[in-house]
């Protein structure tokens, strides 16, 4: 298997959802402390009208300050969801774009105001102006496993949306499990299409961890020639004030996952375990990750 | 992939670490509901002394209550330590015998008092009565996967245990991650091998949770051929007086991820869901599992 590629979204994805929001100096302090651990990619925040989404208002200034005197290993994505966003994050030193619409019609309507043609067509007039502009760019598409107001999505949609980026040159594609609906079957059959499709295409996987499901889809993905997995510092992500809570799966327990297998022993397991930890006492809550609780499993005598 | 078997431990590998125990008649009926559900086997108790785990005094009487009516399609299971053990679950009517040795000497040590070598000659003997008496009996692998003593568990030596195992004419042979240590190509290895050493060897699964990675190693090892799967309700299990909680996965989150996939749709998910919700709220906290809080993924419209 090819060295996995990590993207930590927990800045964006895992603190969007957290009301009241966390000190610009805290939230840099922990993404900081990410990036030196060895992870590839940090998604710092989003582009958003701050009246919606007030815990991302900060992401401009965040890029400003990080990108200032950033490790050149570590890039730095941020995600927009339209022109203006994209105009933001032009003007602050966005390396990395993320951008998708969703294959629900229902939920496209619902994050975007437009149908998922339409949405599709915007965003893939975005993403080219961001390429033009020699930005790195992920295209994503949402709800790919399924949605939480139309149930099934069928996978010919799926695949539709992703010929359609594959045709306006954007190959480095992320399926979003937003509902938390994928199971690994699936997973390994909706990924291997796409490789069918297009064996050129980057594969990326986002998976929610609604109904416990996270891991072993990741471990799906992996099978069916995935590359870049997105993963959430302590498993944040997704509303204490909701009934169905729908963290990602945690950044430090993947990495402790693949560590056991002899992969990414160049990560600092214990930095990423002590930012959950520092998260989990932020919040004063416990958080959904395993590993910021019992540590990693202990080497004994016979290691 | 054959048929997968479902074996419900919660009563015995759950109860046993609740300290204060659940009355008789609550245990029961919980049980029973459980046995209501189409699951395949149940696993009611353990003979253990009541002055060691007082949680399981009741476990003859449970047998002798259960057995009296019991649906013919379910099998009643019982974990044994020793001879006494044996007697005991001889004279109330165990269907199932399970009963194992730890490839981890220290493990073993503590747990019988004895040796890797001379515990497993001690099951060995117990298992051909249990057979002798027309019993089924299942035997087990303690530690198979990393001990928290020791740390890594050769695998030449879990072989060596199931090969001893085989060569008695035991076939139906469970590995158990008892620390929780397993990954996903490790468990995908070493059934391999068991299967590889002789592909009449029926096995079995126990995954503890401890590390975020119970519900990955059950699929990996359905992968490697393994049959039954020993799952928990409510992900019982660990006690939650220690730093490590360390239960099991979920038997509704494993039989909702598998009915996701076409699988033992003839099971009852919520008869499991409802018994784990009661089983939550007579502990008055919250469980490792995540579909009893969640409920089963909505049927949308596009179902």
């Amino acid at each position: 298997m090819a060295e996995i590629i990590l993207h930590e979204v927990g800045p964006r994805d895992g603190l969007q959802m957290e009301r009241g929001g966390v000190p610009l100096e805290v939230k840099e302090s922990w993404i900081r402390r990410v990036m030196a651990s060895g992870v590839d990619i940090v998604q710092v925040g989003s582009f958003v009208h701050p009246d919606r989404v007030p815990q991302m208002a900060d992401t401009d200034e965040l890029f400003r300050r990080l990108g200032a005197e950033k490790r050149a290993a570590v890039t730095l994505s941020g995600l927009v969801l339209n022109e203006k966003g994209l105009e933001r994050g032009l003007a602050c030193g966005v390396e990395m774009f993320c951008m998708g619409a969703s294959a629900s019609d229902t939920h496209s309507r619902r994050n975007s105001g437009m149908g998922t043609d339409e949405a599709l067509r915007h965003i893939i007039a975005a993403a080219r102006r961001a390429v033009d502009a020699g930005r790195k760019v992920q295209v994503s598409v949402q709800s790919a496993f399924g949605c939480g107001f139309e149930g099934r999505v069928p996978e010919s949609r799926v695949l539709d949306m992703v010929r359609a980026y594959r045709d306006a040159g954007l190959t480095n594609v992320s399926l979003a499990d937003t509902a938390g609906h994928a199971d690994p079957e699936q997973v390994e059959r909706l990924f291997g299409s796409v490789r069918a499709l297009d064996a050129g295409i980057m594969c990326t996987c986002h998976f929610h961890n609604t109904y416990g499901l996270g891991m072993v889809n990741i471990f799906a993905a992996l099978r069916a020639g995935v590359r870049t997995v997105e993963t959430s510092f302590a498993g944040l992500g997704g509303c204490p004030f909701t009934k169905v809570a729908a963290g990602n799966v945690a950044t430090e327990d993947f990495v402790h996952a693949l560590q056991r297998e002899g992969k990414r022993t160049d990560v600092n397991l214990a930095t990423l375990i002590g930012v959950a930890r520092d998260v989990a006492a932020h919040f004063g809550r416990d958080m959904q990750g395993f590993v910021y609780r019992t540590g990693p499993i202990p080497t004994g005598a016979a290691e």
